[in-house]
C-alpha cells in the first residue's frame, strides 16, 4: 500500500496561525459581541492604488480581444516586468534574465527547498518565519538554528553557527523587525563564501526602509552576487497579498560544487510552476511606473504610520518594542509571561488579536508580535485599548 | 560546498518544448519571412469571454475599496468557487471542502510530488504529457512505464503493469487523445484498489467531451473515492493558460497504509502554496455561472472545429489521426518515419510546427500530435498547405 512521504512524520501538530484561529474562534463563540482587532497576520487591508488597478483593467480587456489575448507567458515572467524590477528595486545590480517572476515568496520558497533536495542542511534564525522550517521538513532537509536575541542585537552569532549548505536570512526581519547594518551583511556574506554556503536572502519587507544607509538587497553587499539569491515580493508593497506576485533573483555566479544553481533553478522553474498570473504580472508592471512607485510608498507609509501608534502606546506604557521604524511590525518583549499567556491576555483582556513569539522559535518566547497592518481607525483603537488597560505583564 | 540536489543529476536535456523552440529558431533565422504556424504546444488562442472579464472586473473594481479589499484568501480557495465545482463540474460527486484551488495543473503536479515523496514508485502512461516525469525525476521517485499503443488501443495493459505507489492517468488523453469507456476506468481503479496503489487522475480536457457515455471524471467510477484524486484546469476550458488557475479534489476516504491523503495534501497546500490569484478566482466564478458554462462550451466548441478540419486534411491525405472528436489534439501515426523527421518535414516543407510523438516517450515514436488550439483563419491555411503537400511520409 501506498506510504505517506516519510519525512511528513516530522510535522509537529498546531501550527502557528491555525492555532491563532481556533483560539479566535474559541473566544467568539465564548464572546460573540467582542470587537477583535487583528494585530497578528501579516495581512494588508489597504485598497491596491488606483494606478496600478488601471494596468490591470488595461491587461484584462486586452485579454478579451483577438489582437491582445495572450495564452502562456514565459515561466520566468514577463520581460518587461524582470527589467523593471532589475532597474528600479535593484538599480542594475542583477540582470533582468537573472530575475524569475513568481506567486509570491512563499511557494517559491517550497520550490528552492526542491532545488536544494533532502540532503541539503540548512540554518534558520531564530524566530522566524515559519514557512523555511515547515517546507524543510517536508524535505527531510537538516536544520540548524541561529539564535537572533536582544544580546547579539538580533544579527546571529556566526562564530557559533556551524555550517551548512543553505543560510535562510530574512531582513528586514520578520518577526523581530530587525535590519542589519552593511557592515553585518557583509559579515554574513563573507561568513558564507568562506563556507561555500548558499544565502537565501528574503527582502519580502525592503520596501518599508526608510534609510539609505540601509541596505534594501543582499547585492549592495561586495561578493554577494557568488554566494546568495534573494526573493522579493509585490505582496506587502502594493497590498498584493491576494493578487499573489513576487520575484526570485538568481545571479548567474552562483554555483554548486557541482553545477549552476541559476541553471537548476530554471529548471526548477519550468518543471514545478507554470508563470504568474498575467493579469497579476501587469499590475506588477503598473507598480513599478513612477507613479507607481509613489503609489507604493504611500501606502507603505501608512503602514509605518499605523507602526508608530502602536510603538508610542507601547512605549508609553514602559515596554520597549523593536522595530517598527521600517518594517510593520513591533516584536516587543514581556518580561515574567510566556508568549502564548501573553497572547491570550491580549486576546480575552484587550480582544486584539496578535501573535505569540513562541510561534516563530524558541528564541521568540517572551515576546509578542504586534502587526502594523490594519485600517487607521482599527489601529488608533487598538491603541487606546493598549492604554487605557495599564502597563502590561 | 553546497551540492546540487543529486536527484537533478538525472535530468536529460533537450526538454521537448525548448527544442522545438531552438528548431522554430533555426528555420527562422534560415527563412525570416516563412509564415508559422503553431500546431504545437497546447495553448488557447482566442479571447477570453466577456462573462469571465466581466467578473473579473468585479474583483478589480472591489480590490480598490477600503469595503471590498481583500488580502489572503483562503489556502485551499474560495468556497464559492469550490462549490461551484463541486456541484457544477462533479454533480456533487465530491464536496467543496475536498476541492483545493491552485494556480493550474502543473504546479499542482510538482505539489503532488512531494507529497509523494522521493520513495514513491510510479507507473505513467508512455506516450504522457512530459510533465510527471520531470517532477518525478527531481524527486528521485521510481518511474514504471505503461505503454499505451494501437494495439492496446491506447489503454494499458494493467495485467503486465508492475504496481507502483502511485498511477498517473491522463483522460482525455494528451497526446493519444484517448478517451478511456467506463468499463476500462472501472478495470484501472480496480486494479489500483487490489494493489493499494493512488491514482493521479488528470481530466485537464475533460471540458471537451461531447458524449455522455464517455466518463469526464475518475469519480464517475465505482470506488474511486478510496484510490483516486483528480487535478482539472480552467487552462482549456476559457482561455485561462496565462491567468492561471485549476484545481484538485482529494477525496477524504484517501488513504495512505499510515496515514491521511487529504490532510498530508492540506499539509503541503497550506506550506508549499499561499493560494492562487483572486482575480484569477473571481474568473473561475463567472466561468461556472450558467452564462459562463455557455461561453466556455462556445469555446471549446471552436477548438474542436479546428479539430475537425484538421482531422479531415489528414484522412483526406490517407491518414488515420485518432483524436480531435472530444480532445483538441489529433495523434497521428507516420509510418517509417521517425517522429522529429517529420517534426522536421513539417517545419521546413509545410511551415507548420507540430510536436513530435517521440517527445512524449517512447510509444510516441513514429506519431506526430497536432494542437487544434489556434485562430480558424491559421487552421484553415494548415489544413490547405497539408492537402496541397498530397499524402507525406
Amino acid at each position: 500500500m501506498a506510504k505517506r512521504n516519510p519525512y511528513f512524520h516530522n510535522y509537529e501538530e498546531n501550527y502557528l496561525f491555525p492555532e491563532i484561529a481556533r483560539k479566535k474562534q474559541e473566544l467568539l463563540q465564548e464572546q460573540p459581541d467582542a470587537k477583535l482587532i487583528s494585530l497578528g497576520i501579516g495581512d494588508t487591508t489597504e485598497p491596491i492604488p488606483k494606478v496600478i488597478l488601471d494596468g490591470i483593467r488595461k491587461k484584462v480587456d486586452e485579454l478579451g480581444t483577438v489582437e491582445g489575448y495572450t495564452g502562456y507567458g514565459s515561466e520566468q515572467g514577463e520581460a518587461e516586468l524582470r527589467e523593471l524590477i532589475a532597474s528600479k528595486l535593484y538599480q542594475g545590480r542583477v540582470e533582468a534574465d537573472e530575475i524569475f517572476i513568481s506567486d509570491g515568496s512563499k511557494p517559491d520558497i517550497g520550490r528552492m527547498q526542491v532545488l536544494f533536495g533532502s540532503q541539503a542542511s540548512i540554518a534558520l534564525q531564530d524566530p522566524t518565519y515559519p514557512v523555511y522550517k515547515a517546507t524543510a521538513v517536508g524535505l527531510g532537509q537538516k536544520v540548524v538554528a541561529m539564535p537572533c536575541t536582544q544580546e547579539n542585537g538580533f544579527f546571529p552569532d556566526l562564530d557559533a553557527t556551524e555550517r551548512t549548505d543553505v543560510l535562510y536570512f530574512c531582513s528586514p526581519n520578520n518577526p523581530t523587525g530587525a535590519i542589519p547594518s552593511r557592515d553585518q551583511l557583509q559579515q554574513l556574506v563573507d561568513f558564507a563564501t568562506a563556507n561555500r554556503s548558499i544565502i537565501v536572502f528574503d527582502s519580502a519587507y525592503a520596501g518599508f526602509i526608510r534609510d539609505d544607509a540601509l541596505p534594501k538587497t543582499i547585492f549592495e553587499i561586495e561578493g554577494a552576487r557568488s554566494v546568495a539569491l534573494e526573493t522579493g515580493s509585490f505582496s506587502k508593497l502594493v497590498g498584493f497579498t491576494g493578487v499573489r506576485l513576487g520575484w526570485t533573483v538568481v545571479p548567474r555566479e552562483l554555483l554548486f560544487e557541482d553545477g549552476s544553481v541559476y541553471e537548476d533553478w530554471k529548471r526548477v522553474n519550468n518543471t514545478f510552476f507554470n508563470g504568474a498570473c498575467n493579469i497579476a504580472q501587469a499590475g506588477g508592471i503598473a507598480a513599478l511606473s513612477d507613479e507607481g512607485l509613489a503609489a507604493g510608498r504611500t501606502l507603505t507609509d501608512f503602514y509605518l504610520e499605523n507602526a508608530r501608534i502602536l510603538k508610542d502606546a507601547l512605549t508609553k506604557l514602559g515596554h520597549d518594542p523593536l522595530g517598527g521604524d521600517h518594517v510593520p511590525y513591533l516584536w516587543t518583549p514581556f518580561a515574567g509571561a510566556s508568549s502564548w499567556e501573553m497572547f491570550d491576555r491580549m486576546l480575552r483582556e484587550r480582544h486584539l488579536v496578535t501573535t505569540p513569539g513562541a510561534g516563530f522559535g524558541p528564541c521568540g518566547e517572551g515576546y509578542l508580535r504586534f502587526s502594523a497592518f490594519g485600517h487607521r481607525a482599527d489601529i488608533e483603537e487598538a491603541a487606546s485599548r493598549l492604554l487605557e488597560s495599564g502597563v502590561v505583564a
